[in-house]
């Protein structure tokens, strides 16, 4: 079954598109977290980032920077968060790859963070470097 | 002044280093939420996303997806959360953009998400996707 942003891309679902390219579409989120949240989303459906091709990812990749100009210059925002999350443990809630633009307007609107760091010790970063290069 | 990123990339500062192309860079967070917490960096030297140029923003999207896939491999993990954050009030520390990812493996670990959704009424939605098209 296509995914709810397959349906918007294929026009059975309206949307309020603010981009659209050969590979990405971008509208705004139905439940922003502050004005001007907008999803960043490519045309081909995939679940997971991982997954996504090459063309869908660099086509993203240059549209981010791009509608986020936007965003900013139509809501007077400064501060902003991107977020693109894989699996439900992630929060994940739609099986197709979105980014979202999320802006920061003052410290109760938009994203929340918790940041929670450990330390990497030498000898593990070593290790983990290593078998994340040995996958590429 | 040179951010410490840039001191990275012009190996002054060690890092543990998992991806390199000729606009990006890939190192492990020496800070990380979770292991095989990883910051995907363009080159050049930029504070906020919608800055970058094309061709770096295109070939951080690009990495992502790769850098990504090998994490994933190398940890074990199969949620993880993408992050990238502009301006202190949305929790950027260093001024020189950077990709988070963070896996997800458990609760306890990773990236915590705080989220209030809104609503959006047609007609607000309809004016403010006006206002961000024209700002492209």
């Amino acid at each position: 079954m296509a995914s709810i942003f397959s349906r918007i891309i294929a026009g059975e679902i309206p949307c309020h598109r603010v981009y659209e390219s050969a590979l990405v579409i971008a509208f705004l989120d139905i439940a922003p977290l502050s004005p001007g949240h907008t999803l960043v989303v490519p045309k081909r459906e995939c679940e997971f980032l991982h997954q996504l091709d090459d063309a869908s990812a660099a086509a993203l990749g240059e549209a981010l920077p791009r509608v986020a100009r936007a965003v900013l210059a139509a809501t007077g925002a400064t501060a902003y968060n991107i977020l693109q999350n894989n699996g439900a443990a992630a929060h994940q809630a739609v099986p197709h790859v979105h980014f979202h633009i999320i802006p920061k307007p003052n410290p109760e609107l938009g994203l929340g963070i918790g940041w929670k760091p450990g330390t990497l010790a030498a000898p593990d970063g070593t290790a983990l470097a290593e078998r994340i290069r040995a996958s590429l």
